[in-house]
């Protein structure tokens, strides 16, 4: 093991120590419904329903161990993070701004202000969204805790990976999500160090493709602008710098591979019915890569996906489910 | 412990190494989103998303352990028992016959045929089905399992209790749904013999409320005529023989509380948005009477909720879904 791989393996160890109490170790599923060299990772069972709390309560108990006085913490997102930002504070007493573009969902605005956090969303759009933030860090001295590009954040959601170490012993190939790398560097960092062996591969819609884009070509790639796909927690231009290192500098991560938008809606709707898991689009992405067989064949053992998250748009699932485009649960495959 | 008990826990015991290889071992979830002192114990995660799996398998496997040469094995059913003997027969390499309602839904009688059953439908209604069956039980020779009033799987389905008394050192009270009465006597069996001082608590739905009738009279009661309620799992006219025994003969249940449809639709879409378990209204009955306060105040400890199955009618989460009686995540009290 290298030492850089060695001191990031040290730092995930630490985590998920400092994180224990507050966040669950969720269960590995078998997933015997859909095939039987299928294990699930349910992250949607944790609190505020998405692997978010992992990265974000290690931020904030880090913060508070180098910083006993900090002024508070501030966060830019328009879904899981923010909520994650805002229990970690909330937990720890400290102050919470989260900054929403003005059209976010309302539905999850009110619930970052449910969990005691001040939303800042006038006059907030996608573009300016960066540098209100840098304005009102100047203001007020709040700590910035950044959605993926944090080593920090990125050592939280590693936890998952020394989990599935741990609990999957005949572990194969891990398969996550990637929006901005955060995720799927961790588990990366994690399993490379104790299981170089293991592949691992992320997973993207189609229409959010840059870090496939990144690993093919070997540069840091962004998408032109915001892609429209319903995995609203997949919608970053690029990757992190830090996830660009562990990605595509490092190889750490095996393959990236691409799926449509009837893809993931079906995906969807098939871990709803047929796994009784109520993922959103985002958590399904792997889901979806499985069932059209866009993952590579693991060399050895079983396949692990990452069920990253539940905050679903109600509104998305009555559709889903009142004209379903694949049959439901007809066919138990048990 | 007296004989009747010490005699069905050795058979629960036996039931749990019978069907260890065929049935999942459901984790004991902390319900922390929704309250600290909750655990979940999710069937819907079992093979055909149902607890009814663990009946089917003990009164399938008991039968090849007496009969080296069976016929094959029968079932009544418009649900969940139907695919769970269904599954089991087919594993096995039983011939299985379903015998359903003519109106029974038709996706859930093509999921009892998608494995590998034979469905019998026509001319059957909710009235003549008893004696149909019992015609073709003389014509063929098949064997009954019985969907709750059979010892096997009274038995299979306290497994769920032994694996509670294990999982949750500091249980207090076990909540179940009530149908027939199959699940709830098990689980009492079980957790009355090694935790006597646990409180056991059945719930129903209030148009369905012939267990809650018969606790408060000490005698059988039936239901005049088949429930609308839409927990459709739990409309049987009365507990069986075997379950009354149990729950009222020796008062092995402490108490069965009853919910209203309204209450049952909004745990079901409570389940969905915030556990993100997508459990079918049958399986929230327990939910249901928590939200409600309903339940008794546990003496100590955990408050088990078993959330008995996922095979949600998909019509129905899209009307929960796209007109919620109940706010939807807007306070994910963590």
């Amino acid at each position: 093991m290298d030492e850089f791989t060695a001191g990031h393996l040290e730092a995930i160890r630490k985590a998920a120590e400092r994180i224990a109490a507050r966040v669950r170790r969720t269960p590995a599923l078998p997933g015997s419904d859909l095939a039987p060299q299928l294990v699930l990772k349910p992250e949607l069972l944790q609190p505020t329903g998405s692997f978010k709390v992992r990265g974000a309560f290690n931020a904030v108990l880090s913060l508070l161990e180098h910083d006993r006085q900090p002024a508070g913490v501030i966060a830019v997102s328009s879904g899981n993070h923010g909520q994650a930002v805002a229990l970690a504070a909330r937990t720890t007493g400290l102050a919470c701004v989260v900054v929403m573009p003005a059209d976010s969902n309302p539905i999850k605005m009110a619930a970052v202000r449910a969990l005691g956090a001040e939303v800042i969303s006038e006059g907030i759009t996608g573009a300016n969204r960066e540098q209100r933030v840098l304005e009102i860090r100047a203001e007020t001295g709040l700590t910035l805790v950044h959605p993926f590009d944090s080593w920090d954040v990125i050592h939280g959601q590693g936890t998952i990976g020394l989990e599935l170490v741990d609990d999957v012993p005949d572990l194969g190939m891990l398969v996550t999500p990637v929006g901005g790398g955060g995720l799927i560097s961790g588990c990366a960092l994690a399993i490379k160090a104790l299981r170089p062996e293991v592949q691992v591969v992320g997973v993207e819609p189609e229409l959010a493709g840059d870090a496939a884009a990144s690993k093919r070509s070997g540069r840091h790639e962004s998408l032109p602008g915001a892609p429209a796909t319903i995995a609203d927690g997949l919608r970053s231009l690029s990757i992190g710098e830090r996830g660009f290192e562990v990605i595509v500098g490092r190889g750490l991560v095996d393959q990236i591979v691409t799926v449509t938008e009837a893809e993931i809606e079906a995906a969807t709707l098939t871990a709803w019915t047929r796994l009784h898991l109520a993922v959103e689009p985002s958590g399904a992405v792997p889901l979806a890569a499985f069932l059209t067989g866009r993952l590579p064949r693991p060399a050895a053992g079983r396949t692990v996906l990452v069920l990253s998250g539940g905050n679903a748009d109600p509104a998305l699932i009555a559709r889903l489910m009142a004209r379903p485009a694949v049959p439901i649960s007809d066919a138990p495959l048990t």
